[in-house]
């Protein structure tokens, strides 16, 4: 089962010839959803091949980077006559930012919005996993980041003992996998701990959105498998970094060590990095080895922790 | 002195891959404005090379694809600092437009802004040209195009006469040449006619924005070295431009063959010519021979009539 990040805008506060402006995909499952809707993201979507079909658009915050895309890409789907509801999340100021997009002179949509205001910390449960909002150290009136926790899946089936027990191999081998307790015909009762080995985690992504290094973004990234951290400088703006209330790509080095997480993308440059940022990795990888920088139309594959490399 | 028609996005509605919406960008002696604004407009001008140091936008009219990057545009300006009042002129709906894009959490702006409501057919007088809104017929509350009129140029100045006249080279020569009667130290006095030749016309821009064909584009238009007509689609879809309120490619290739223009260049086309509009050219030049279609990123250098090619 596909889990992915496509970085469809990676420069800060505007965009360059290279980078446009904030705004990533999570694809799972043929599901898609984006974080941030900086200005071009409809166009960064088409060229990088990201579904319009989208259901949902998780805001991080309200600086104007991060959402006058919205307007646009609103316009669009419904010159293509999109039916379907279209969430749209964010913390305390989401309400006022979408009557604003709607209030851009565009036509009538042909599809309801529904806009959800989020509070940190407080789960929006899916099918198969959750979107947590945390909160993070930022110069706006609120902001978050984005942690998406899968749900465990079953443990593995073991079909060689299954067959050595005499289960015949059919819906029976389905429904001890789902956890039932099964009776044979000789009236023997097999239980799922027989057959099924332990749970397994699924996957964590977490997507900080424009912040500080900060504690809270630690414990919302604990063992995650993908940790997106903005890096807005290198070391020679750490300053100006805390000024800017932004992190130095060392200092999101620092929190993916402390977190412990797999991998550690950076994203959300500074225009001065935008042709090569390859200072920013290795001021980074002093600090945590698994950290890469994203680009304009990377996509980052996120396996299970138990999946053998190749596979998802 | 160079006058450029530069193309930053191409395309009607939506983005393509290939084409941006609406923007294109006049520069005149060193001056850049610009026509609409579509969203991504900023990075289009990195992209290609326009100066951040514009003084004007004009608005055509106020469908959404054609002022969406104005937000963005202004909070780029403000991170750079710019002090410089930016004006913006359009027609009725362009204050609310502006109050709208002001509107968009976007920090205070470090430079001025003038907003001017535009009236067709009211000249706008720049230094050494004009910019002549004009009505023209879109599904749109009120909708102009703009023309671009050049002042005429003083006539050329006679060296070899002058000389023959005994006009002594120097500050004689600029005085006559600027229209003064000079008298001479032995007493003759020598009219500017005896020296200089007729004024010669300025150059003329034609920008449509949206519309149907119609009659006062084609006055605006009248002897034009340079219009851009939108040509949102092909034959096969003439009543799609009818009822959208746009023209065809034929359409537009008409109204320049009516207007007397030099050159007829062709914009805002609907997703399906994205790739390849030469159908959309093949069928104008069965009409008018002289056309062209913009693609993202050309620039339309407009010669004066009367220099020899490769001259401006």
């Amino acid at each position: 089962m596909l889990l992915s990040v496509g970085f469809l805008g990676t420069s800060a506060s505007r965009p360059t010839i290279e980078r446009g402006l904030s705004s990533l995909a999570i694809v799972r499952e043929g599901e898609t959803m984006l974080v941030d809707c900086g200005e071009g993201t409809q166009r960064q979507m088409m060229r990088y091949g990201v579904s319009f079909a989208l259901g949902d658009i998780f805001f991080t915050h309200f600086h104007a980077d991060h959402f006058l895309g919205l307007p646009g890409l609103l316009r669009t789907l419904s010159l293509q006559d999109r039916t379907e509801v279209l969430r749209l999340w964010g913390p305390r100021g989401v309400l006022q930012m979408v009557k604003w997009a709607e209030g851009a002179g565009v036509e009538r949509l042909t599809f309801p919005i529904e806009v959800h205001e989020v509070a940190p910390g407080e789960a929006i449960r899916r099918d198969g996993y959750s979107m947590i909002p945390f909160p993070v150290d930022h110069r706006a009136p609120v902001a978050v980041g984005y942690a998406l926790i899968e749900e465990e899946r079953r443990g593995i089936f073991d079909p060689v003992r299954a067959r050595e027990l005499g289960v015949p191999e059919g819906p029976l081998w389905g429904r001890i996998h789902r956890g039932e307790a099964v009776t044979l015909g000789d009236g023997r009762t097999i239980d799922p701990s027989e057959l099924v080995g332990q749970p397994r985690p699924g996957r964590r992504v977490v997507v900080t959105g424009d912040t500080r290094p900060c504690q809270s973004t630690i414990e919302a990234s604990r063992g995650a498998d993908l940790l997106v951290h903005e890096a807005t400088f290198g070391d020679e703006e750490a300053a100006r970094a805390v000024e800017t209330g932004h992190t130095t790509a060392r200092e999101a080095a620092e929190v993916a060590a402390a977190a412990g997480v797999k991998r550690l993308v950076l994203t959300h440059f500074s225009a001065r990095y935008s042709r090569d940022p390859s200072e920013l990795v290795r001021q980074a990888r002093e600090r945590f080895a698994a950290t890469s920088c994203a680009r304009d139309g990377h996509e980052e594959v996120v396996p299970f922790a138990d999946t053998p490399a190749g596979q998802s």
